[in-house]
């Protein structure tokens, strides 16, 4: 990775986009709640924001969509700030590995979360936030506003109704991690910011700028100021790379070979240390929740640069 | 990672073998069978090779140790040349995220491995090796010493024939595996050969250079031979990255920040991609069964050094 | 069975008391509410009603207790009632067979309790009671008082409370069973019924004649009326025989040997078909959950007057 | 149970006979090996012996069968003899309520298996019987002979030969056991005699005949001789009301109401406490692996002679 990026960064999200194109077919948009079952299928979208400053996108890179589990990766953030390593006790940092979903390993493991990535993960980092702050909410928004320089992100607060209205099976999960004293807040406001969280809108544009930080060290690169230690960084990466991609997380490291997070909205923000965070967005998933074209989009992606932290 | 590494290689290893020797209290060394119990849990050694040419070492570098599950890394090498693509119908490439180890897993998901480096996985890249080779235990040892340059690696016949006697828990995987139609060669030829790969003695000196490889995007330094396609090279990394140290890899991409691949015997292999090979030992294993000094020298070397992949 | 029971019921009953007195040191009375943390340990009774009219009691007999999980077996009867066959698509008859609690199991088996009498199971029977009923534990408590012969029978509403707060493990057991479309009503409503019918205070006295239709073909031997068919009284204590001790049905029967139902307030009410219901009282529970005063008890009772159904 | 049995029991089991005939449709011959798919699916018999002396039998009631993992009921006859109590430190008594058969359960139980009637517990009874005779083999086919009074009971070699060379999945349980210290003799020898019981080929009759000490509280009706203690015996019909017919026990309970076992060759035996013994045979196997149209007979054939032990 020494060589520096002297491409047409244009020319390649261009290109990308025609391949993503091309995989559009396969795949389902979430249907679990109403409000992500009305997006449109076609939606494409990629964005790149460099660490020289550097930026560019192509497709429906303005657009704002629900970020959902993307979502996860800055609460663990704003919780790895709050409780520094005291978190660790509450959450692991090792892939779920589990087709099956996540009661079952939480249930065998009393209660701590494999890591800050599944559901049940994001429920303890969500908890600290609730815990210590006294409007979570909008701590939360206020974090993803500062990071992409957007002051205009908002809730959905139709898909947060939507996701609370279906949300049985993360109240399951939330009501079993009180059962096991791993919640510090009552099991309804940690929901209540869960599904708030997940509910955000934002473009590809506003996800490959949130997270230029993790490419760059910690540093923020429009502003100059420190969002995290150079090491809290290289750590998210690492817990990306290692458990950001659910039960897939192996075989992305193999044929895409970036860290990343993915959600169920169908976006996926992805991080090439040192040089640049890319965003992706198509709302079609694969059978394991990410989305189907924003995976070969992602792969084309760092292929054509040829870049790969492996 | 564009900066050379100027620094002073031997320094470096003669540091952080102090620091080893600081974490030689807790772990316990392998007690499953007896010819692994016998050695001397004061061991401790590191070796670097470096894709300029340079090498170091430092401790009990040169000692041979039994290199156990460190062997899945190349057995792996010999079944992606041998079946390419096919391999990846039989055996798959996540981390399997389970401390109640394998045979649980195993049975949910219908005698498919989730990778290559648990027991399961190694059984099936080693029963490739055994359809595909007349001396399928020769051709092991074979690649062994081509790729280390050292033609004295032997098997330890009395480590080989130790594990078969107490092998009853391998032996119950290979048999399910064969009940589910996913081993070609007969149980008991696969299990010779992977008792005999686990049992191969070398040293720190050996390993280092043994992967050097993977750190040279596939070309082997010493000969300028091609070993893997760079991007098979990348894959074997991320797979390493992704399931290299049992339920310990998401702490170790943590906290050490490299590619690397463990063994009971107590020693660990570790990649930075573009520069070196690293190999340390230490027989005392902590709770995951990787080397507790070993990984403690790992993170001393990356951090002292300032690599690391994320 | 042939033979008339032409035993001194009484001074059976004594010297199993005295039996039961014996083993009062191992088990602990339920302390995961402080409601039933209070219970005092060195409470033991013991009474029977038989099929010809006769009853007999000794010790604490007379003094209500909570009844928690013995109240699953008369959900069950009007939930069998209300909905007949289509019960036995939402909940199966299968003992649970795990030691590790019941979500692991109601997740792989995708939210279908493997029978009524684990928690899971139950919130179903009570589901069905609260969908068809207006006032739903109005139903309940006249069910009760009404088999029992006592109208003054009620909820505990302090253990009822008591339950509620520290009712998450249930409150994350209904939420799943709602998200996999297996619960009718409101989660609130259910979980409140659940609470109460588990808060319900009877002594043993009232146990044993409340049941004394199963061992009489389903005949309300007091009033003369029909409670339950023949076949559904049969399968009502099918049901115990193979469902009705926790993990401990097995062990249960081979010690024993009749269909009996446990709760954690360490009653137990068993059956010997055709003659008689003993219901058994001792608030500390074995490791199974089940009373471990009252399984001696019976295993006592059930030697003594040479009664077995295997 | 009291009444005397006055009823017409070759009429009966001709009516029963007919009921069967009409359940033949649904249902495998089990086909794992392939000496048993080659049994007729349309084979169908009954018969009875009770312990007044009286026979009856009807359909193929005379050709022998193999009787697979009913004779796990015999095995555990002669460990309970050999061993005492102290079986049951090897060996749980409590029902597997798992669909997703043993190993897994056997791994989080750390090698002791739930109860005898699972093919790890066969393997534990039959271990015991391997390490204390000098020819388990002859040993057990001489209890079948002697049960039954039939000398011309024979193994079916070819059955066994088969079983042998598809035996993967009982290997990887007997290698599992002898990993955890639960085999005391070797696992090939554990196998060699496991395979041979299960091949003993018998008739309903001989079946009928052989178990009915445990209808008569553990007396041979025919020799007055005491095969078991009256508690041994009731212990045995306990074991199998709650275990015996895989994970359809409680199904079975509800529906037949007698204790019962069953095997993978289409047999099942039941008996009715105090009065008789039952054997049906049909080849075909509903999911659970229990002889379909055999559990519809004994259906049929309890409903009509009024008989349920709960």
């Amino acid at each position: 990775m020494a060589e520096t990026l002297d491409i047409d960064l244009q020319a390649v999200l261009d290109s990308v986009l025609e391949r993503g194109l091309k995989h559009m077919g396969p795949g389902k948009v979430a249907a679990y709640i109403p409000a992500l079952a009305r997006v449109p299928a076609e939606k494409l979208a990629i964005a790149v924001s460099c660490v020289d400053g550097r930026e560019a996108f192509a497709g429906d890179a303005e657009e704002p969509f629900s970020i959902q589990s993307v979502s996860k990766l800055f609460t663990l953030l704003m919780a790895m700030k709050l409780r520094d390593r005291a978190l660790w006790k509450r959450v692991g940092r090792e892939p779920s590995g589990n087709p099956f979903n996540s009661l079952v390993q939480l249930e065998y493991e009393k209660g701590v979360p494999r890591n800050p990535f599944i559901n049940a993960g994001a429920h303890v980092t969500t908890d600290c936030i609730v815990t210590d702050n006294d409007d979570p909410k909008q701590a939360i928004l206020e974090q993803f506003r500062a990071l992409s320089g957007n002051d205009s992100i908002q809730f959905d607060l139709e898909v947060a109704a939507s996701e609370r209205d279906h949300g049985h099976w993360n109240a399951a999960i939330a009501n079993f991690l009180k059962a096991n004293g791993n919640l510090e807040s009552p099991v309804d406001d940690v929901l209540d910011a869960y599904f708030h969280q997940c509910s955000i809108a934002m473009s590809c544009r506003d996800l490959a700028r949130a997270g230029l930080f993790l490419s760059n060290r910690g540093v923020d690169v429009r502003t100059g100021k420190r969002i995290a230690t150079e090491r809290k960084t290289r750590r998210i990466n690492a817990l990306m790379a290692t458990c950001g991609l659910y039960d897939a997380v192996g075989s992305f490291a193999f044929h895409v070979g970036i860290p990343a997070k993915s959600g169920v909205g169908g976006g996926i923000i992805g991080v090439v240390p040192g040089e640049m965070t890319v965003a992706v967005w198509s709302p079609a998933l694969d059978a394991n929740g990410n989305s189907y074209a924003g995976v070969k989009m992602l792969e084309a992606f760092t292929n054509t640069i040829g870049r790969s932290i492996y």
